[in-house]
C-alpha cells in the first residue's frame, strides 16, 4: 500500500523555475510529496505529458450584468468554471460591483452567494470601488475589513460612467490601498475621451464595428497608463495594470518600472492573437471588447514584453455575450463588450507561445498559473510544492484540438478562434486531490469551489 | 541731411542669428535700414552696446482679477506696460477671460476697452476658453472669427476650477483649435488633482507656504503635460505649454517632439533663478504661484533645455500682488498666486544665462524677443529687419543695477529678485520709432500702444 | 548716384531668422546696408526671387586622391569650384591629407597650392589627422598653430586602413583637439567591423555592390558614433559628425546632446533622397558611397531630425568618380566610393526639403548656409548683414530644372539625381560682390576664390 | 528504515520560485523526494533554516597566473573550492586560457589537470579565447568539440593585452559561438582607452591607487558594454555581461534587451557594497578590481537592476592576493587586480540584499544559486527538485558572522569585507548528498569534486 492517496505518476512536471520527470504524491487535498517511485493507493500515469500546476485566471466576469442589466454574461459561474476546469484552469478571480447605497462587505457577501455553492473550481473575488463609492469616507474605511477577509485586491476603472475614477478619487483610492497594503487592479483607458471620440464618430454616422477599434486608439490607453502610474507613484501605491492591449501602453509600464516603481502587468490572450481587423468582417461587432483589439505590431510587442518578464500575466477578461445580444445594438456604443475565452488561454499559450518560439515551458506555467497566483495572493495556488493544494493538470503536449463553439464548454454559442488548430490540450485537471475533468469528461461537481482568502499580495 | 529719420549708430546689433556692427536706420515707425554709415536727421550713438530688438513678453496677467474679484493683479495695463518698457519689452500679450454667458468676442472687446489707451507699448491678448465655453458649440465656433481679428492663440487650462478643461472638453478645443489654425497656449497642472492634495494637506493641518510646493508636485505637472501631448497627438494639433517648472515635465516635451509632435515651450525667470526653499523664508507666502517653485536640479535642466533649444521661449507670467495681499489668507490655499517680473526678464536673462554661460547672445535675444514674436504671430516684432517695427532696445551690457523693489516700476511693491545684481540694462527703449525710455526716464505715453492683431501662429 | 556699387533689388530676403523684402546693398565686397528703396551704381532687379547668403558645403573632395592615388576624384578645384558656383555655393570646405612624414603645416601649404588659383569661389580646408600622425607628439603639437592659420577643423576617421584612428588615439587627439578649441569632425563607422563583413562576403562569393550596403550596416554605424561620442565625453571634447546616414546613428547623437555633450551633426542630400535599392539596379556600383545609402525609413527620421533641429547641416560628401572609373573593379570592396552632389544641394533641398513641407524657408537656409558657416568658423559666410561678405544666391523659386549629367557643370559625367525634377534654382550667384554665375553661365573666373582662414568654431 | 539515504527535515525550503516547509530527500548523491513526513537512514533536522540549492559562482579565479606570471591568484582549487563550501557555494566555475600556440582542448585537458583531484566542490570551465586564437581558423574549428565536451561558454576580453579581441575579432568569434549554439561571456571594459588613461596618469605623475577609478571610467566600461552588444546584435548572438559595476553599462543592457537581444549581466558582491573612496585609504592598493568600485549611487542602481530582473546573476569574480603583493608595484598600475570574495557571497547577500530589503528570498537564491546554474548550463545544479544533484545548504539565518580575514578560508590573508556583521550563516553544505561543511568545520575531501560538463547554456 502506498504512501499517497493519489500519486501521478512520470509525468514531465513543469513549474516556472523548472521542467523534469518525477511523481506527484497527493494526500487528500494537497500535494505531499515530489519524488521519483512514489507509491499511492491510486496512480494515474502521466507518461509522455506535462504535469501543470493548475491555471490561474485572474481576471473572468461570469454572470456579469452589463448595460444597466440588460445583458448578463452568459456563462455562470457554475458553466464558467466547468469550462475553466475543462482547459485546466482551477482558480479564477471574479468581481465584486457595489451598487449604490451598497456597503462593500455587503456586496461581497451577495457575490459570494451567487457563486458558492455553484462553482466547480476555487474562486477569489477583487473588490470593485467605483464611482460612488470613491468619496465615501465609510466605503475606504471598509478597506481592512476586506483584506482581512481575503479580498486584497481592488478593481479600479478609469473608463466607464458610474466605476471610473476621477484623478483625485483615483488618488484617494491609492493611498488608502497603499496604505494598508491592497494593491489596485487598475482598467486604463481614458473613458470621459473615448466617450467623446464615440460621440463624434456617432454624429460622423460612423457606426459600424471597426468605429468601436478607431475610438479607443492606443494613445489614449498608453495615456491612462501613464497617468494611473504617475497618480501611483504620489500615492505611493503598487499598480497591477490589467488586460494592455498595445506596445504604447506598455511602453510606459517599462518606463515606469525602470524609474523604480513597482508595476504588475497582464495582458490576455485575445491582444496575442486577434487584431482589429477582424472588426471589419461581417458579425464583426463580436470581436467588441475594450481595449480593442490592435495590429500585428502590438502583438509581437505583447509576446516580448511577456518573454522578457516586462508583463508578468495572461488572464482572459472572460466576459462572454451571445452572438444575438452581439448584433442586437444600432451602433458600435451598444454592442456589449467582452469575449468568451476562459476555456482555452493555457493550450493557446502553449501553442502560439511555446511553440511559436516567443515562451519557455516554465515561462509558458509562469505567466499562467505561478506568477497570477503569486500576485493574487493565492499562496496555496500555482505551484507544485509539498503543502500546496492539489491543484494540477495533466497536459498532452501532442494531442490537437480545433477550437469550435461546438466542443468548448462556454456557453456563448461561439468563440473567436473558431477553427484555430492548438497542440496540446488537458488530458486530467485535478482539484484540491479530486479529477474534475479527465479525458474531456467532466466529473466534478458545482459546488466543489470554494472561495479563497487571498493574503499578501505581491 | 540723412535718409532716415532717425539712425541708432555705432551699436553692435544682436539677433538670433547673429551679432555685428551696424547702424539701424528707422524711418516712421519702422525700420528701413541696417547699413554702415547711414545717415538720419537724428542720430542716437548706441557705442558700446547692443542693439536688440525689442523684447516680447507673451504671458502676463495685467488688471487680473483673481478669488472671484477679490484681489485684482496690481499692474494696470498702463503701470505694467510702463515697467515692461522700462525692462526693454515692448510688446506683451495678455489674456481675455470671458465670463460664463459673455461670447468670446464680447469678452475680446471688452478686453481691448481695458487696455487701449493706456498701453505704453504694444500688446496682443490670447483669447481663454474657459470650463463653461468649451461645451457651448456657439463659442467654438467663434474660433475663426477670432483668428481673423488677430487673436490665434487660445489658453486652455488643466487646473482651476471654472477654467479648467477635462480631457474630453480638451479634446474638443484642440481639434476646433487645429482645424482653423489656431495655437493652443495650455497650463499644464492636474487641477483636480492638486485640489485633492491641497485638501489632504489642510486636513492634515499643513497651512505653510512651503506646502503649496509639496500639493503641487513636478510629478503632476508633468502628468499634466504628458496627457495634452497625448491628447494633442489625437487631436492632431499643436501645443504651446506655458511656464515649464521642471525637469520631468521638460522630458515629456522633449519625447513627444521626438515623436513628431509639434510642441513648443516656455518657461520664466523665475523657475530659472528661484526654488521652493524661499517659501519657507518668513513671508514665503509671497513666492506662490502656480505651478511652484522647483529645485536647483530643475534649473538646471531648465537651463540647459534653453540652450539646446528644447524650450523655445522665456515669459513672466508677471501676476503680481502685494505683500499684504498675499499675506492676507488664512492659509497656502488663500494666498492669490503669481510673481512680479516683468520689467527685468531681459537683463535676469542677460545676467544669469549670457554671463552665466547657458546662452550665447543670439540664444538670448531668440527666447526673449524673437522666437516669442514668432510663435505668437507678431510678424513684425522681434527681428531687426526693414520693415519690420522699430521697436528696438539699446542694452547697455555693463551697466550694472540692483534689483530692487524701490527702483523698478512695478507696482506690487516687491520683487522675489530684491538685492540681486544685474550686469546689463536697457539705455535706451523705442517702440515703433519713437523713445519710450531713456536712461531710466519714461518718455513714452500711456495710450501709445496698439493692440496688434497676430496671425501664422508657429 | 548710388550710395552703393550695386543693389540688389525688391527681392525676398530670406534668411535663417526670418523672411522679408528688402533691398541689399553692396559695397565692395562687403554687404554694405539692407534696407528699402537703396540706391545703387548698378541695380540687379530680383523681383519674385529668394535673395539668400551663398549656400556653404562644409564637406567636398576635390582632385582628392584615393585607393593609393589609382584614382582621383574627378572633379579639381576649379571645375568642382564652378559647379558650387552654379548651384549657389559660395563656399566650399576640402580636406587636407597629410603624408606620413609630412608635417600638417607643409600638406597644408600643398593643399592650399593645389587650390589657391583654380578656385572659383572661397574656400576652407579642414586638417585630416591620420593614423600615422596620430601618435606624433609633434603632429599634435602642431595644432595649436594650424588653428591660428585658420584651420581649426580637424577631421578624424574610425574607418579606412591609414586614416582609421583607434580609441586611444582618437581619445587622445580629442583632448589635444579641446584643449585648444578645435572641432573634431569625425566620419563615424566601424572600419575594422566593416573591413570583416567586407571580407567575409566575398569569402561567399558576394561581390555585388548591394553588398556594399549590407556589409556597413546601420548599426555599425550607430556603434561608431556613440563610440566616438563616449570618448568625446571623457576627452571633454565637442564633436561634428559628418553624414549622418540612417536612424540610429541619429538616435544616439540625440541622447548624447540630451545627457549634455556639444556634438552637432551633418547629413547628405544622398541620404535625403536616395535608397540602397539604387545598389541592385544595373550599373549599382556608382551609388557606392560610404556610409552607405540606407532604407526609406532612415530618410524619414533625417528629414525629421533637420526640421527638428537634431542635425545641424547638410553638405555634399561631394567625392566623384567617372562611371568608368566606377565600373572597374572586381568587386564592390574596389569600387571607389563617393557620389557626385556639389552643385544641386541647395535646390535639391529647396524642392524636396521645402517644397515637401519637411523644412521652413528659413530652416533651408539655415541648414545649407548659416549653420555651415557658423559651425566652421566661417564669420563672414551664411548671413545677409552689414560687413559680410557679398556672397549672394538670386534664387527663382519657380524655375524647373531636370537634372542631367549634361546640363550639370561637374565632371563626373553623371549624376545619382539624373531625371529629378527640380523646383527652383539659382538665377545669379554673387562671391564678394561679384557675378560669379549669372542665368547659367559662368561668369567668374578660376582663382577669384581665396582661402579663408576661420575662427570660433561652433 | 527509510526510503532515503538522508532526509533533510523540517526546514524551510527557498527557491527562486517558492518558500515552503518541507523535508528533502536523498537517495545516493540526488535529491530524490521533497515531500513532508519523508523517512531516511539518516537524518537532519533543518528547523528554522533555510534549505537552498547549493550556490553557483560562475565567475572564480582559482591559482590563476597574471602578469606574466609574476603572481598567481592565491586560491588553489583546493583552498578557493573549501572557502566555497564553507560560505555553500557548491559549483564554481572557472576559466581556461590557452597559451600562444596551444591548442583550446590542450588547453582544457591542462587546466583540468589541475582542478580534478583538487576540487572540494563540483566545478565547470569557462573556456577564453584570446587574441592570439580568435583570428586562428584551427582554434575556432574547435569550438564544436568544447561545446560537445560541456564547455559551452567562452571567456572575451575587451581589455587587457594579450587577452583582448579588437571589434572584428570580436564579431567572428562571436558569430563562430552563436553558430554553434555557445554563449559568450564578455569583459566589457576598453583596454586601449584604459591604458591610454593610465599613461596618461602616469605621466601626470598620478600613482596612487585611486587613479586606478579614474582612469577606468564607468562611461569606458558602458562604452565597451554598448559596443559589445551591437557587435552580437550584428552576429546574432548572444551575450552574457559579467560584472557589470555601474549604472552606465547596466542602462545599455537594459537598452538593448528591450530592443530584443538576448543579453545577461552579472554583477559582484563588491559593486553593491563597496565603493571607489576605499581606495584613497592608506593600502587602497588592495581594493584595486577591474572594472573598479564605484559610487553609491551605482551600488543603488545595481540593486534596483538585481530586483527588476535587469541583472540576472551575482558572482564573485574572486581573484585575491595577498596584501603584500597588492602592494608591491611602484604605481596603481602595477598592482594584480582582483578581490576575494568566494566565500561569503551568499551570506553578504542575504544580509544587505534580503535583510536590506531589496530581494525577496526567493529572488535571493534566484541570483546566487538558479539564475546562474541555467544560464551556464549546470542542468543538474541550482534547483531543489528530484532528479537534481543534492548539493544543499542549511542556512541559519539568524547566525551572526562578523566577518574577518582570520575566520573565513580564504588565503588572501585579507578581506575587503573586515568587520562586517552578517546576518546568516551556512549550518550545513551538501555536494552531491555528502556532507562537506558541518558547522564551520570542512569535513569533505579535495578531490570530491568533479568537471560538469555543461550543455544548453541559457
Amino acid at each position: 500500500m502506498g504512501d499517497y492517496d493519489l500519486v501521478i505518476a512520470n509525468g514531465t512536471v513543469v513549474t516556472a523555475e523548472a521542467v523534469y520527470i518525477a511523481d506527484v504524491g497527493i494526500v487528500g487535498e494537497e500535494i505531499a510529496a515530489i519524488g521519483q517511485g512514489l507509491r499511492g493507493r491510486r496512480t494515474l500515469d502521466a507518461g509522455g505529458c506535462y504535469v501543470l500546476p493548475g491555471a490561474v485566471d485572474v481576471h473572468v466576469h461570469l454572470q456579469m450584468p452589463v448595460s444597466g442589466g440588460r445583458y448578463v454574461s452568459s456563462d455562470d459561474f457554475a458553466s464558467g468554471t466547468i469550462a475553466a476546469a475543462h482547459g485546466g484552469t482551477t482558480t479564477v478571480i471574479d468581481f465584486v460591483e457595489p451598487q449604490p447605497g451598497q456597503s462593500l462587505r455587503e456586496a461581497l457577501a451577495a457575490r459570494r452567494a451567487e457563486a458558492d455553492g455553484k462553482v466547480a473550481v476555487d474562486y477569489g473575488l477583487h473588490m470593485t470601488i467605483p464611482t460612488w463609492h470613491a468619496d465615501e469616507p465609510q466605503a475606504l474605511a471598509e478597506i481592512p475589513a476586506l483584506i482581512e477577509a481575503g479580498v486584497p485586491t481592488f478593481k479600479l476603472y478609469l473608463a466607464y460612467a458610474g466605476l471610473r475614477l476621477d484623478d483625485a478619487q483615483l488618488y484617494t483610492v491609492l493611498k488608502a490601498l497603499a496604505s494598508h497594503g491592497g494593491l489596485p487592479i487598475v482598467h486604463c483607458e481614458n473613458g470621459p475621451l473615448c466617450d467623446r471620440l464615440r460621440a463624434e464618430a456617432l454624429a460622423e454616422g460612423h457606426t459600424a464595428p471597426r468605429h468601436h477599434a478607431l475610438t479607443r486608439p492606443p494613445r489614449q490607453e498608453a495615456e491612462a497608463v501613464g497617468r494611473a502610474l504617475d497618480i501611483a507613484a504620489l500615492a505611493a501605491a503598487p499598480l497591477y495594470v490589467v488586460h494592455v492591449s498595445c506596445a504604447e501602453a506598455l511602453e510606459r509600464i517599462v518606463a515606469a518600472r525602470r524609474r523604480g516603481q513597482p508595476v504588475f502587468a497582464e495582458t490576455c490572450p485575445q491582444y496575442l492573437t486577434l487584431t482589429a481587423e477582424m472588426l471589419e468582417r461581417t458579425g464583426g461587432e463580436r470581436y467588441i471588447c475594450a481595449p480593442p483589439l490592435r495590429r500585428e505590431a502590438d502583438q509581437m510587442a505583447l509576446w516580448g514584453g511577456l518573454a522578457r518578464g516586462e508583463l508578468q500575466t495572461v488572464a482572459t477578461d472572460h466576459c462572454p455575450f451571445t452572438l444575438a445580444e452581439k448584433a442586437e445594438g444600432a451602433d458600435f456604443t451598444q454592442v456589449p463588450g467582452g469575449l468568451p475565452g476562459i476555456e482555452a488561454r493555457l493550450s493557446l499559450l502553449h501553442t502560439l507561445g511555446v511553440r511559436g518560439g516567443h515562451l519557455s515551458l516554465s515561462r509558458w506555467v509562469e505567466v499562467c498559473c505561478t506568477a497570477p497566483a503569486r500576485l493574487a495572493g493565492l499562496s496555496r495556488k500555482g505551484h507544485i510544492i509539498p503543502g500546496a493544494d492539489a491543484d494540477l493538470v495533466i497536459f498532452d503536449p501532442v494531442r490537437q484540438v480545433t477550437l469550435s463553439a461546438d466542443s468548448l464548454h462556454e456557453r456563448a454559442g461561439w468563440t473567436p478562434y473558431e477553427g484555430l488548430r492548438l497542440h496540446g490540450w488537458p488530458r486530467l485537471t485535478l482539484s484540491r486531490g479530486e479529477v474534475i475533468v479527465e479525458e474531456g469528461r467532466f466529473t466534478g461537481q458545482p459546488g466543489h469551489g470554494h472561495f479563497v482568502a487571498r493574503f499578501d499580495v505581491t
